[in-house]
């Protein structure tokens, strides 16, 4: 099925400096194409054993004991260890905890709470639901208003876009960092000092670019950053989120879920809630260390190879993966952007048979994401894909297109 | 150091129709004294392997589609598997899901909402710290007002005190099934009634409860519940809770945390949240699937031996712990309810040197719990505890007793 015009996949594996971090994910001997490493990450081999030897040890032998002896303090230390490994955010600023969902929702109420008397919500509508969901559920219970920005389909959400609608009335404003259709990468310093130019706190939801873009939250002056941890990060199906808080900030913003886990003490158990001071005023009830521990081995693997690398790694795959499909799906229009320096780690190619397309894929072991309109979605998780599962999948897009347009 | 007029453990494990059921979980074999089952319950044995088997086959063979085939499903399928096995709940009414303080910070929110005009939320002093500090968070940002029940100590929280605060004024009256502290079993019936008479919904906190005393969430009349699933439930550190909706309420409440996961319909992703119907609206991010592992083998377990089993064997517990204590410990203070009927799953023994009693007991591989004041907190997890552990974690509260009080 390929043709001799494209470009062989080989040397570029054998060029790949990461090539042999495949190995360490679970399935990379068997031929299924996973293109859909943005939704799910694999599971490191380590990954299985280690939570096995966590409940017989850690839980089953330490007990109760655990949390005085590592447990409590988890989620603020491995979200130290993602912090410097993954977001450029120095220790104290990053928490794990609940879903991007409840983060967001306690993000956005402290964020409006900080700029009293501003009442609008600054959003796009293209962020994924739960981001639009959550502002509009919390527009309606406090009279903020939202005010969108209407994205240019070619160019992402860009500065002049935001600088369009931002104002003295902009409380807070709400940016994906990549795009989850597009794949537009946002470029985050430039919309942050522009929101801050109009007196505004920015929250940016870095789901799609955590672990394989490089995050700089400190250098880039964030106020407020959350993400998921089961995507490039590997945590697992509905590991628990991340959530950033400035440190120049903390002390001011308050989230309206008011836990034992965020309370000054929580063992005194007094008659008042009391915020702890620093990061850990971000939790409300007890953090679920069980659902951590995938995420700790895929964080210590990011901290040992450096996004940077996995950065280097990613652009190489989504640009032989537009080169590819340039060539190979002619009839297929690409709607993520060509540039790779606008582009995250993943790539839709759109056709009005993508569905279809889709169902047939699974049904091969290829496996992609569909979305809405017409998108097959390809996520390319750099530390566990190769170049040869690249143009085995473009292959077989290549087939199926045939058949179900035949 | 036993005395021979104190009755003997070994025909009372004997005669235990449950006491096979220890081999079951982790640690059973060690020497070790578990009296904290209440605070975070052993793992079973089959747990370890299984968290490693789904690592291998489910999540790194299934991927992406395991969503699909079970996890998407798998907050409503496991609730309603937990509703059926220990909370009296029909199906179609439980979901797994956050933190239990997540949990009440919707159900309080979605209550009030649903009694406007409304402007009390009732609660006592005596529950469990989240319960308070939440409910004091909503208050403060909704106007509503704390209505205290003073607790009788020799009671708990009885009717009469219930009835002679709400009124008019109640929207919600919040409930700790058993306290974490003294043990006091609530009539939860009854006090379901007392707030229904003034017009008011209820939540019971059911986190020391679940799973070792019988509850019947349909039979009561209750409205709302909430509860963790670490205790009793064996879930694992930080594993998601679980919340209960009655059915004739489902479409009227509605909670604040808008995520993706509770809309009508999570894939199209449209412009605007429309709840789902049923428990899936009680849901905000991905579920925590990981987290649920655990949960799902204690299920399957307390389906199988049934909680009116379990009930029994835990009064068998707490009555041959109180009986032992009286006989060894003259100068120690029960802090818990005589009436085996009036008790849930643990006991506390108060005395003031009881902080750097539960101190050395550590020491020694007996793991009971410290509440201040002076409380030592002895949780007996009914499946995994015998007489003679019971016994031994005793003689080892006398033996340290002299030696710090010396």
């Amino acid at each position: 099925m390929s043709t001799g015009t494209i470009t062989d996949p080989a040397p570029l594996d054998a060029a790949d400096p990461l090539a042999a971090h495949r190995d360490l994910f679970v399935g990379a001997e068997t031929p299924l194409v996973y293109f859909d490493g943005n939704s799910l990450g694999r599971p490191l081999r380590v990954t299985g054993p280690r939570l096995a030897a966590f409940v017989e040890q850690e839980w089953g032998g330490r007990l109760i004991r655990g949390w005085d002896e590592r447990w409590f303090e988890l989620p603020l230390t491995l979200g130290d260890r993602l912090g410097r490994a993954c977001l450029g955010a120095a220790a104290g600023q990053t928490a794990i905890a609940d879903s991007t969902t409840v983060l967001l929702y306690k993000t956005i109420r402290a964020a409006l709470a900080a700029r009293p008397g501003r009442t609008e919500i600054v959003l796009d509508r293209d962020q994924f639901p739960t981001d639009r969901y959550v502002a509009a559920g919390i527009a309606e219970e406090t009279g903020a208003t939202l005010r969108w920005i209407e994205v240019d389909t070619s160019a992402g959400v860009t500065p002049e876009l935001l600088a369009e609608v931002v104002g003295e009335q902009t409380a807070v404003v709400l940016l994906n960092h990549v795009a989850y259709r597009s794949a537009w990468l946002a470029d985050a310093p430039a919309l942050t000092r522009i929101a801050h130019d109009a007196g505004a706190l920015v929250i940016w939801d870095l789901c799609h670019s955590a672990g394989v873009v490089p995050v700089e939250l400190d250098a880039w002056d964030v106020d407020l950053a959350v993400g998921c941890s089961y995507k490039y990060l590997n945590g697992g199906p509905g590991a628990p989120a991340f959530v950033y808080a400035a440190a120049r900030l903390q002390d001011e913003l308050r989230q309206p879920l008011q836990g034992w886990m965020g309370a000054a003490d929580p063992f005194t158990m007094g008659p008042s809630y009391e915020p702890a001071p620093g990061m850990r005023r971000w939790l409300s009830g007890t953090p679920a260390v069980v659902g951590m521990l995938a995420l700790e081995d895929m964080v210590d693997l990011l901290g040992e190879v450096g996004v940077e690398a996995v950065r280097a790694k990613s652009v190489g795959l989504t640009a032989y993966a537009a080169e590819v499909a340039a060539e190979l799906l002619p009839e297929v229009a690409p709607a993520s952007p060509t540039d790779p320096e606008r582009r995250g780690g993943h790539l839709t190619l759109s056709h009005p048979a993508m569905r279809e397309v889709t169902a047939a894929l699974w049904r091969r072991d290829v496996i992609p994401d569909y979305r809405d309109p017409h998108g097959l979605r390809i996520g390319l998780s750099p530390l566990s894909t190769s170049y040869a599962e690249v143009r085995a999948g473009l292959d077989a897009v290549r087939e199926v297109l045939d058949e179900v347009t035949a």
